[in-house]
């Protein structure tokens, strides 16, 4: 079969979808939503539900305080070994800690403050804003003039991987990216821009929260000093999920955790009043780890390690495509932009389309449409597609419904006014 | 009625108690199982079983990404702002974030960054372990040659006060103490230490995770500068639940977050490249918080805010001045010291016992005896009295227990090896 705007082809795709199945494996209540924000929040899995009961009716309900030595003290590690599965890491070198602002400051702070000579922390200007607000702060509280380097993007959509390349010098302590970009979704090449900063001798720091359980991430392979991120996107944890961090094995003895608390000393229960730092990735927690959310994390983590990234980036990538083709066909000509990378490659898992009216048409397909995405200042409504649950029917109905709201100027009864939250 | 040590003064007791039909609020499958480990562990209740089904079935599983519009974006000041009711404090200083630990650090932080001709922070040795090693980490990071001054408790057990007003000087930027502390449950009269620092020109920060919900705290009569703590002892907010900090009104605005993060940001979702503060409380938020968690804690507060802290105190210390009797008239015998203060006024709500074989005692009453206690190093045996759900018939049959493990040497087959969790 062809490409064709008509739903049959959508259907035809669908069929061949050899991971349509996992669909089932989670609460979709009501079959008309088409939800397309995963890249926000991700859905709940049944087992998830399950997992929840179990930790709140058993866990805590019954076994009480006796759960900590019944698996919830351990719970960090083992979540984090499963993560490590998905993005190309030790089951030793990643951990479920905090929130991925807060493992941010700490990893580029110690990185900082190991590497006293170098005063410069370079970034982009298709960061996630969190990100460089955090950056700012580590500069500030390092404070021997040290200051944070933000390179810009020539369109908003790419990398600025030239600008990049000049400003990672021997001032450069550390190099901070989101690996898949929140707005345009591209994409670094993980393993190119490392290298970029190992050759100026600068450590870096990946960004995943986009990337991981969407992109095939190898950060062994790309040879990756430090990485964090969340896991209430595609990993699909739940809202606020906590988030997780990777340190690589040989910098994990050599790096402290300015934020030093109980949870990472050598001995949590000896109650010591000098701090010792736990021997390998531990030391980077802090306080008690929060074991709603934690648990949360584990069967979703599960349910993309038995799909394969292989074939969950696979899916992903023809989904994209065919998503950009519809726009091609429908979109365009109503005044639509591609604001996201035309290169497969250089694209993560999310699709975004510019308007000059997007913000109310984002309002429209909502309020309207059931058609859940979001929407990113200043014209980008965003198409998040999560391959275990999202179809290509769901797609083809998206841009229709998408066409109808321009077509029928259905949008013009919301207010231009943009003050939302998703 | 007069003390006896038979049970029918217990039960007696219990008759009068006007708290004891909160006991009912609580998922209790075990009557036998006599839980005082509530300072560490609350108890699960009801509604919190029913909020938590809530959140996760119809706000994240069928509202999905529109929850965050439909109350989580703003459930950090709601929760916040009931805990503060518990706490002498307005309910706009009061905001739910992170861990305790992070809350010191970046508190902490944030003080001694302001006060930059003063180098000092003072604690004590009875304080959490976490809270050191948070503060040596601070005095790290500042590095301008700060350093912590931790004034040693003479016996152990009560809090260092003359030791205390020696050490706070001209050069100390920040007091910081468990108000009622984790070992003995010795509890410091907050407004006459808060004012020690003031005359002195210090800050003070009041760790509350063991008072909170179990001792009257007045934050804003004792014009405490900031205060922390924790959910899941006596709030009941469940394991590793978010923790809570407070700002008094007039530091909100001088005070930075040096852990600048998205959720502090003056307009989150406008998505701008540089950090611009919230104003108020909200920018000491960093990242997304933990949904699940969040929600967990305020069905605990809601109850203690019914029951009263002044009901819930009074029925605390009419429970630990009866164990404290038991204790003279049956354990003291048996070689077991009091490790609490005797003056009630000075004591939160735990009652620490010290006995030579202090662990395998505590091994004995879990493994043997359905008590369930928890143990601090070297020889403590921490009965944690919870109002809410702690019957004086418990305490008695505590009591009895403990009695009989000692005399009839029980704990004879437990290994003395001390690696346990709890």
């Amino acid at each position: 079969m062809v490409f064709s705007v008509n739903e049959d082809y959508a259907l035809w795709l669908d069929e061949q979808d050899e991971l349509a199945h996992f669909r089932e494996r989670f609460v979709i209540d009501d079959p008309e939503l088409i939800y397309l924000d995963g890249n926000s929040l991700g859905r709940l899995p049944i087992a998830t539900r399950a997992r929840l009961q179990q930790v709140v009716d058993y866990e805590w309900g019954q076994r009480l305080i006796r759960s900590w030595n019944e698996g919830w003290i351990e719970a960090a590690v083992r979540v984090g070994g499963k993560i490590a599965g998905l993005i190309g890491a030790w089951p030793d070198e990643v951990i479920v800690a905090d929130s991925t602002s807060i493992n941010l400051f700490r990893l580029a702070l110690a990185t900082v403050q190991s590497q006293t000579s170098r005063h410069k922390i370079v970034s982009d200007n298709l960061n996630f804003p969190s990100d460089l607000y955090i950056l700012q702060g580590v500069c500030q509280v390092a404070g021997r003039g040290h200051r944070l380097h933000v390179v810009e993007s020539v369109d908003g959509i790419h990398g600025p991987i030239e600008q990049l390349a000049d400003a990672i010098d021997d001032n450069t302590a550390l190099v901070a990216l989101s690996h898949t970009v929140f707005k345009s979704g591209y994409t670094y090449d993980m393993a190119a821009v490392t290298e970029l900063a190992h050759r100026a001798g600068a450590m870096i720091i990946w960004d995943l929260s986009h990337a991981a359980g969407s992109v095939p991430v190898d950060l062994n392979a790309a040879h990756a000093d430090l990485a964090v991120g969340c896991s209430y996107k595609y990993l699909n944890g739940g809202p606020g999920s906590p988030a997780f961090l990777y340190v690589r094995r040989d910098w994990q003895e050599k790096l402290g955790n300015p934020i030093a608390g109980w949870m990472g000393q050598a001995e949590p229960f000896a109650f010591g009043l000098e701090y010792e730092p736990a021997p390998g990735l531990r030391r980077f927690l802090t306080g008690t780890p929060t074991i709603l959310g934690l648990s949360a994390i584990e069967p979703g983590v599960e349910m993309l390690l038995q799909a394969g990234m292989e074939r969950v980036r696979a899916k992903s990538v023809r989904q994209s495509e065919y998503m950009i083709s519809l726009w091609q066909a429908l979109l365009q000509p109503l005044g639509f932009t591609l604001n996201s990378p035309r290169d497969a490659a250089r694209r993560g898992s999310h699709v975004s389309l510019g308007h000059a009216e997007g913000y109310r048409i984002d309002r429209a397909l909502i309020e309207e449409m059931k058609v859940l995405p979001d929407f990113r200042q200043p014209n980008n409504i965003r198409f998040g597609i999560a391959p275990l649950y999202n179809s290509f029917a769901e797609i083809h109905a998206a841009v229709v419904r998408l066409h109808t709201v321009v077509a029928e100027q259905l949008y013009e009864k919301y207010s231009p006014e943009s003050l939302t939250v998703t």
